[in-house]
């Protein structure tokens, strides 16, 4: 049903990634009469498609314990339903980012000891994009976390952006050893070990992400937050100014109007992907931005189809086993029960 | 002896700061041979100004601990020393900062319980600048050791920017009180007891700092340091593209070409001011960038200046005070040693 937009965008962006992923077909949840009203703008869509009615709604601002318990039967709460039922490959929406993580986590289960799926984000940088998380889920994170963290980001990184062995850092203030506190410390000995399948390459920092040093940058769901943000406002205050100087005369308004292509092309490069995963589930399930339109949301459609199809589970099942192998050695509360 | 251009920019900034602080008088530490050659070149300085030889110099790559224990003598530790005995009300200096902050901590001790003193940033932003702290400095950081910022930042941008009653804000992933982990979640319920002489504003978040949401804001040094170089790296990044985008034809050339003059002051505003107080020390140290000019260091003896003639101290002392008593009320070790 759509976020912010509804069912309009949600049809569309079926129709282009059906258009670029011959053979896939489609479920969708939700009011049967205004998806069919739809669809009826679409060519060629209807037999690759399959309308599972439902007229009950998740509110895009409703609170995620109430989604969690009056959800049941829901167009989101059925889409993730169906992947856990093995009926669909992956689960993707628009809509309430809290509740579909709340009804995602009941419904598939973690598959690691974080207690909710970590926020990842694209961070975009001169040689492409940098896959970031956590961004905000788990405020508090251990040193297993991390690791898990970097798991799964590295795993995800492959699927989604088809680089065979993506590099991984974790953020730190400093590239030696002895930098951070005691988890990110912890964090790098195990991922050091070389006891994993992946190609870590030590502490990286803050300003190594739009650099894209690395394909994957790991980090505390507070400290990313927190930096997300930072940096976010920091584009949004430099694009202001920018306007601002740029009307500031007749003469700079000139210049800006015969610029414009290029600036145009500036902004464009900026705006990271509004695709998010949400990783350390039971099955796919991706995310697209409220106010998606629909190429964003087929942007969307195409990352789940690309996780579904990639070894992405078997992957981090295999480096999940070696971390539980690795925290006896490091000392690491093994016997603790994942939440 | 200045920072990486030597003292021809700490003289010509002693000049410029001299212009505008009328009775004011300058130590210079350093090689008076060198010294006295720049002086030499600018007009009626000489009776204001007095050299202190010294051919012993603090290299810009020297560690903190070496500087310790060998830099009794240099230039740099003169001018801290000055600060000690009551000669000088303040010392600037844009050399080693590490070395810098270990010979300060030395001669002059701190007053709070934080181990280093917290970086302090100036972040640009629509309306002005934030106050940021601590950018680097202690990563590990106790709730009581935020409320220490909170104060300092709090007397600093009184006595820097001249506002009356700063507002002050404590970084975090959200603004409802449970938000955050613990530390900043005692912290908070600390500095909105109101039993301190500061204006609380609460929780913010890392797009706040933009915005100017409030004057101070207070995080821990691991966020605080990943943050800012997230940020500044951010607007390397969009400086670099823009810069691509409007060379990318000739067009664009010609557009950037007329629009020169919006995009050099657009430039001009992102640049953060170059001058950062040591906070937490008995007596007032102000570091300039390295790479200085004499403008720059002139900006940085004003902030000096501003704080050794402001009630920074007595304002400290008194909300250092309140904390003590308040320490007791929320559970904290009150008994712990300052390190």
């Amino acid at each position: 049903m759509g976020g912010d937009q509804g069912p309009a965008v949600t049809v569309h962006g079926v129709a282009e990634a059906a258009r670029s992923l011959p053979g896939s077909c489609f479920l969708l949840h939700g009011d049967e009469a205004a998806l069919k009203l739809e669809l009826a703008k679409v060519a060629g869509l209807a037999d690759r498609v399959e309308i599972r009615h439902t007229d009950k709604v998740v509110a895009m601002d409703e609170k995620p314990a109430t989604a969690m318990r009056r959800g049941k039967g829901s167009s989101m709460w059925n889409a993730v339903e169906a992947v856990k039922s093995g009926e669909a490959m992956a689960a993707i929406s628009c809509g309430n980012t809290g509740a579909l993580m709340a009804i995602s986590k009941l419904i598939l289960r973690m598959c690691v000891e974080v207690d909710r799926p970590p926020l990842v984000v694209s961070w975009p940088g001169s040689r492409g994009y940098t896959t970031m998380l956590d961004a905000g889920a788990n405020i508090d994170c251990s040193a297993q976390q991390l690791v898990e963290f970097a798991i799964m980001g590295e795993a995800f990184h492959r699927a989604a952006h088809g680089v065979a062995r993506p590099t991984v850092g974790l953020l730190n203030v400093g590239s030696e050893d002895m930098k951070g506190h005691e988890e990110v410390r912890l964090a790098h000995t195990i991922l050091k070990s070389g006891q994993f399948d992946l190609d870590y390459r030590g502490f990286v920092e803050g300003d190594d992400l739009s650099q894209n040093t690395v394909d994957v940058a790991v980090i505390d769901g507070f400290t990313g937050n927190i930096m997300l943000k930072a940096a976010e406002g920091t584009a949004r205050y430099v694009g202001a100014e920018l306007r601002a100087a740029l009307t500031s005369s007749l003469i700079t308004k000139v210049g800006a109007l015969i610029a414009r292509k290029g600036l145009l092309a500036f902004r464009e490069k900026l705006n990271p992907p509004p695709a998010a995963p949400l990783l350390g589930l039971n099955g796919v399930v991706v995310k697209s931005h409220g106010g998606a339109t629909a190429h964003h949301f087929a942007d969307a459609i195409r990352m789940a189809a690309d996780l579904a199809r990639s070894d992405f589970a078997a992957e981090v099942e295999r480096n999940m086993t070696r971390l539980t192998a690795a925290v006896g050695d490091h000392g690491l509360p093994a016997d603790e029960e994942p939440s």
